[in-house]
């Protein structure tokens, strides 16, 4: 957990509103805590305002929903449930070309690829982490794309096709293997997409 | 590196043969230290033989080749370019296939699994460990699938395919997704393998 050490968490002032930025850190630290305590299906709103001494209403107000803190505290740079539009937006004959222009095109913005490497490198460095990350991803992202395809399995083609974005952004900027990692991103697109295709379309 | 730090590498002592294991051990500890100051490409058999005190006709007889020392000394429990073969022998039109059937049965064994996922791990967490796999598989992999495949940018291909591998192995072992982790092997080979084929074949 990136920062959470940074200050010792003021504890059960209630009363608390989450609009200033002590109040704001105090509410992603407990956040924190709450979801690497309970994992993030089990995590609720409402105990983590509980224990930042907020008022759940105002929490809600401030933070929108659980999957919206959930972001917050991992500091996630973009929210992945963008990619589930992606899919189950348009046609579907141009599922993986909609998918792999996305993706690659996020990638494109080194300071969002440099802090989805980040959470990258601490999930792979935590397992409490990565069962966060996994939690997270499976309710949010995994089941409501699976429920809008119609092919066998759906959610190990989802999975299938986040293996493929996680190996190759590894493979392109963690180990930066050439000529993979100065490739431009319109040389990968047409492979990436016949890839995803496959996984989210063809049976 | 694994076990370097395992006991102080005694030097200079010319004329031991590499058969012992303690010779081994002060071998493996020479080439990691080559492989890890010069990189893949540019590390010496020879260099390895006189830092280890060695006979370099006796290191070459013990270990072979400098892929072959490489792949011990990073602990390696499989030599990557047995998938040279599963793409360059037989059909084109069942490279997807091979490759998809090798991989998936390489994992299946829990110890060479256990040990290709600490290899990934170091490499994730050292620079210097990635940059030599990085050399390592592109001198010894790439390069010689891209010779035999007849398609625009082969080597960029072929990285496609180990991006999506080492993903695979990511989400399925390491972040052990549901239903990813616990999915039969014959569930993904054909989803697998017509990934592959497309990378290595489709133009």
């Amino acid at each position: 957990m990136t920062s959470a050490a940074e200050q010792p968490a003021p504890r059960k002032k209630t009363g608390r509103r989450p609009g200033g930025a002590d109040t704001r850190r105090t509410v992603l630290e407990a956040a924190r805590a709450e979801f690497a305590a309970l994992g993030y299906q089990k995590a609720s709103m409402r105990a983590i305002a509980r224990a930042a001494g907020v008022d759940a209403a105002l929490l809600h107000h401030y933070f929108g929903s659980k999957d919206k803190l959930f972001l917050a505290a991992l500091e996630f740079p973009v929210d992945p449930r963008l990619i589930v539009d992606q899919v189950l937006a348009g046609d579907r004959a141009q599922v993986g070309d909609r998918v792999a222009r996305f993706v690659l095109a996020l990638w494109e913005q080194p300071t969002v690829r440099d802090r989805l490497l980040a959470v990258l490198r601490t999930a792979a460095a935590s397992e409490e982490v990565a069962a966060l990350m996994r939690g997270f991803m499976v309710t949010e992202v995994v089941s409501r794309v699976a429920v809008g395809l119609d092919v066998p399995q759906p959610e190990l083609r989802v999975e299938l096709v986040m293996s493929q974005i996680l190996g190759l952004a590894m493979a392109r900027y963690v180990i930066a293997v050439e000529p993979l990692a100065s490739a431009p991103g319109e040389d990968l697109l047409p492979l990436l997409a016949r890839a995803v295709q496959g996984y989210l379309v063809e049976t």
